[in-house]
């Protein structure tokens, strides 16, 4: 008589036009839950990164069962959790939290998000040689991800070279082997003339970060291209790639799996992912940011 | 395309068994909105009754739409209130709390509640010497609210002498004329043989308080009685008080209409009381407590 009930949310800056809301609660209604998705935005609230601990406290004691995480927030949380997911701890970064009973733990869906939509949309991609632009956050998981996927080598170039070098010495640390390196852009051309296939995971061809994040030139038919950006789906660079004869990945398949994994953690259900990519299209399409 | 979407909840202790969360969802799956209501129970969070205050704001920030507030917190919010509607400012007492953007706005439905359900049950019911059993939180609302529709005398007896005559006090500072009394319950049978009508405003007749509040002898035909206890709906004094041939409304109108003006003011839409009182009788047949 009763349905079965969900509260869950997004704590993070910024999050007001995220999709997450939509994206979660189409699916529940088409399984017959009551599901309400909240957006909590610390800087809509004043409040400072590190407030996250006690805005996780506060929403265990109201009654939500779950949250999601993001910027600048998926370090700063971990502090305040009673255990994390294996995948988590090993990235150091938390983007979904499940309360069970009074216990808060984290998971981190990005890295199985990634990992997902790269073996669904790009299933035959060779994996031997892989350059990442990009080594934040994003670039963490889906760094990580590449790895769990069996990629011979991956080489991550970023505009901070010590952040890139910092992230292969960890990805050293937890997969062994050799199989990351980390530097500055500079040798980036003679990087992707000999690669299989380029991870871009950066914020550029963002709505807000207009452009491409290397020089359209070198894409070439036999690289394939991923996408992290989502909003638009279709970048500047995933549209570049498509017109030079490129296998494309767009960031539209992180985001769908990254939800549903949280839908799965937050319900216990299973969600149908097939159903999902059909909303992130026209969510984001309906947002008026297609490229 | 996206669902009207409303999140609310009640702060109290010991509210694990409350029917409220039913009631509204209920009413509002109906209308087609998204709405999901909490129990945030103070004891199984093993917080104290002032930490009220905290939860509020905590509700405010995680996105709630608004609160039921109940025993032992409806003064003790009051504090940490931005404004209070009028009602809630002359009973002292706040059971619903309405976040308009950042404020936080108190409200009490319980006199509201009580009014609009005796004017639906009772429409004939002579008011001019009316005995009230209770002065406890719930008495207080009864007795404003019985003066509001226009009581000539209402006499308030308690088992406590001196809160009786505090609250008769109190509402003679705000009605005026002398229209109340209070006292203890030795005068009782006097009062009843020369009364139109009683209130009970005590926990007797609940599931955990088993019992008549007076004696049944003390009914008659044509002394209506009124009874604020909703669980049971059947509470051994709406029985004795039907097989006396009184005029008899029980404590489930109080409760629907209660709810449904805080639906009201949570949504901004109109609840079908109709359908919400066909909802109460099936919940608390459903619940098991009936008498």
């Amino acid at each position: 008589m009763v349905k079965d009930s969900y509260l869950v949310g997004l704590i993070g800056a910024g999050v007001g036009p995220s999709l997450s809301p939509a994206l979660h609660e189409r699916e529940a209604d088409r399984q017959g839950l009551r599901y309400l998705y909240r957006l909590i935005d610390i800087d809509a609230l004043g409040r400072a990164p590190d407030a996250v601990g006690d805005l996780v406290r506060a929403a265990r004691d109201l009654g939500f069962d779950g949250l999601n995480i993001t910027h600048p927030c998926k370090q700063l949380v971990i502090e305040h959790l009673d255990a994390l997911a294996p995948q988590a701890e090993a990235l150091g970064a938390v983007n979904t939290v499940v309360f069970d009973g009074g216990r808060a733990v984290g998971h981190n869906t990005d890295v199985t998000g990634f990992a997902a939509s790269f073996a669904r949309g790009l299933p035959d991609a060779a994996l031997e040689r892989v350059v990442q632009v990009g080594a934040g956050g994003a670039g963490a998981a889906v760094a990580h991800a590449l790895l769990t996927l069996g990629a011979g080598h991956v080489t991550v170039v970023d505009a901070l070279p010590e952040r890139a070098a910092a992230l292969a010495a960890a990805l050293d640390r937890r997969f062994g082997g050799g199989r990351v390196t980390g530097g500055g852009p500079q040798g980036l051309a003679a990087l992707l003339a000999r690669a299989d296939g380029v991870v871009h995971a950066t914020p550029t061809g963002m709505a807000a970060h207009p452009g491409m994040p290397f020089e359209g030139a070198l894409l070439r038919p036999g690289l394939w291209v991923a996408e992290v950006v989502y909003r638009p789906l279709e970048t500047e660079l995933v549209r570049t790639a498509r017109e030079a004869g490129c296998a494309v990945l767009d960031g539209g398949g992180m985001a769908v799996f990254q939800a549903a994994d949280a839908f799965r953690l937050f319900t216990g259900r299973e969600p149908d992912v097939g159903r999902m990519h059909g909303d992130i299209s026209e969510l984001v399409a309906a947002a008026g940011v297609r490229g």
